[in-house]
């Protein structure tokens, strides 16, 4: 379990901040809640030749795969060449280097989980190969939620979302076949669930409203166990602050499972496919904040 | 089963010609091969309160449901918007009239189907309220196929696609919830599958590469009897011109059936999601031709 720390986020903290944090490893935690409004990035780190099959994987399945930018160049950590309407490459992240800007770091060779939560990419990354994709994160949605007075319980309690394999196949591209949706999961009332997939839907570059919603679309996207997680901490009520232990007890309390796009699908997608060679990542929950502020990307790719 | 028409085509025919046959009901069959290069679009037409929702499951799921154009405003047949991008709004249809332009159409009233293949949509189309919206279609990618020696088995022999019903979820939108893709099936030997998906991959705007290959692909996505087909004629082996009456003699044929993702999909979610008041679509594979040439559009969205 991560420790709770939304105490020490200053509300005032901006993309930039989070990013040096990272990189000066005074910030060490899942990035919930760090530098609210700020679009915060999932990462995924390719040999250059699979960069293509990768972007028609995004193309086509852009709910779990929101594509937001991508390395200007082969090798490139520095510069970035966004995807985002109306977001000039120069306004995604000012001075990144993305082998150090995010809190922790998978990776992965030959299409296995070889180093996990490391603090840096910069003994693995080729400078003349690698490409880095950043892509949408439902943390992003989570000031909108809370703002309307509904707060992720994994927020109030300062720990990592839950998030979960799925049986939801990907549309395939070139090498990336065979994989399926990674979700991540907040819980909320029945009759709540309406308004969050209505404050949610218009954030289309960072998953957008919910895949799956209640008890029986939980089992329905192949979930058997609520607190059987794949990353990040298992779930809390936000009502009761204490620990699901079982679905009835969240049942009683009239709380459903409410399952979201994750950008953890693109890692899932490289062990799925065994990707030969190095690929690296952010640590789940553990993202690269930019500089690009949620209001400037709500709605704009309908 | 669809009469043979394919020798009645002349290969210059444009999009603007087909139209016109379709208006006049000078043809009066499916679509594919008419008009080899320009793109072909399946329609959809749903009463304006709907209208925000489905751009969004078309943006949620561009594979089975890529967004060509809309009505520009509501009521409007005859004026489209584009969704391609470099394709400016006048150089999509000319002259269209939406209700008359396909060969024939389905009408559904509060989610059932009402009336199939119809030859008008006039006295159904509401002047002041309906919005029609073009998907792509795979018969966009038939024209490449067959100058790669890959000719679909149905073009052969002058029959519709077959199209089935499968378990792949759709991701939801506001009142589209609970929908599953729809597919449409070409048969190839295993040997091919590699270069049919390259083939049909830069098509992003019109399905691109396919979904599901191979007889365990097949029923992975919920399809059990290759000739239990949902929509268009069972499937025939392009090799041994004769109908598969069993999957064992295609098998023994060496042929595997291959899914793509189809503009069908639309019609299902508006059954699934019991979409209240009349809504409108082409009949499947009796296609809208646009003014479009594919090769204005392939790989444009990447």
């Amino acid at each position: 379990m991560a420790p709770a720390r939304i105490v020490e986020v200053p509300a005032t903290a901006t993309g930039f901040d989070a990013r040096r944090r990272c990189r000066y490893n005074t910030w060490d935690a899942p990035t919930s809640g760090l530098a609210p409004g700020y679009l915060q990035a999932n990462l995924i780190v390719l040999p250059s030749r699979y960069a293509h099959d990768f972007k028609v994987l995004c193309a086509r399945n852009p709910v779990p795969c929101p594509l937001l930018a991508t390395s200007s160049t082969p090798g490139e950590f520095d510069n970035l060449t966004s995807h985002m309407p109306g977001i000039e490459d120069d306004r995604i992240a000012a001075e990144i280097d993305i082998r150090t800007d995010a809190p922790r770091y998978n990776v992965y060779v030959d299409g296995k989980l070889q180093k996990q939560a490391t603090t840096t990419l910069e003994p693995h990354w080729d400078t003349s190969d690698h490409v880095a994709f950043l892509i949408g994160c439902s943390y992003t949605f989570e000031k909108a939620l809370t703002v309307a007075g509904l707060t992720p319980p994994h927020m109030l309690h300062g720990r990592n979302v839950p998030m979960y394999r799925t049986n939801i196949p990907l549309c395939p591209a070139g090498v990336f076949t065979g994989s399926t949706s990674v979700v991540s999961m907040r819980m909320y009332r029945s009759s709540e669930v309406g308004r969050v997939r209505d404050i949610t839907r218009p954030y289309v570059t960072t998953h957008g409203e919910p895949l799956s919603w209640g008890w029986e679309g939980m089992t329905s996207i192949g979930i058997n166990d609520i607190n059987k997680v794949d990353w990040g901490d298992p779930p809390v009520t936000g009502h009761g602050f204490k620990i699901v232990q079982a679905e009835q007890e969240a049942e009683e309390d009239g709380l459903v499972p409410v399952f979201w796009g994750c950008g953890v699908t693109p890692q899932e997608a490289v062990m799925k496919a065994r990707i030969p060679g190095v690929v690296m990542s952010h640590a789940p929950g553990y993202m690269v904040v930019l500089d690009v502020e949620e209001e400037e990307v709500i709605g704009k790719a309908l």
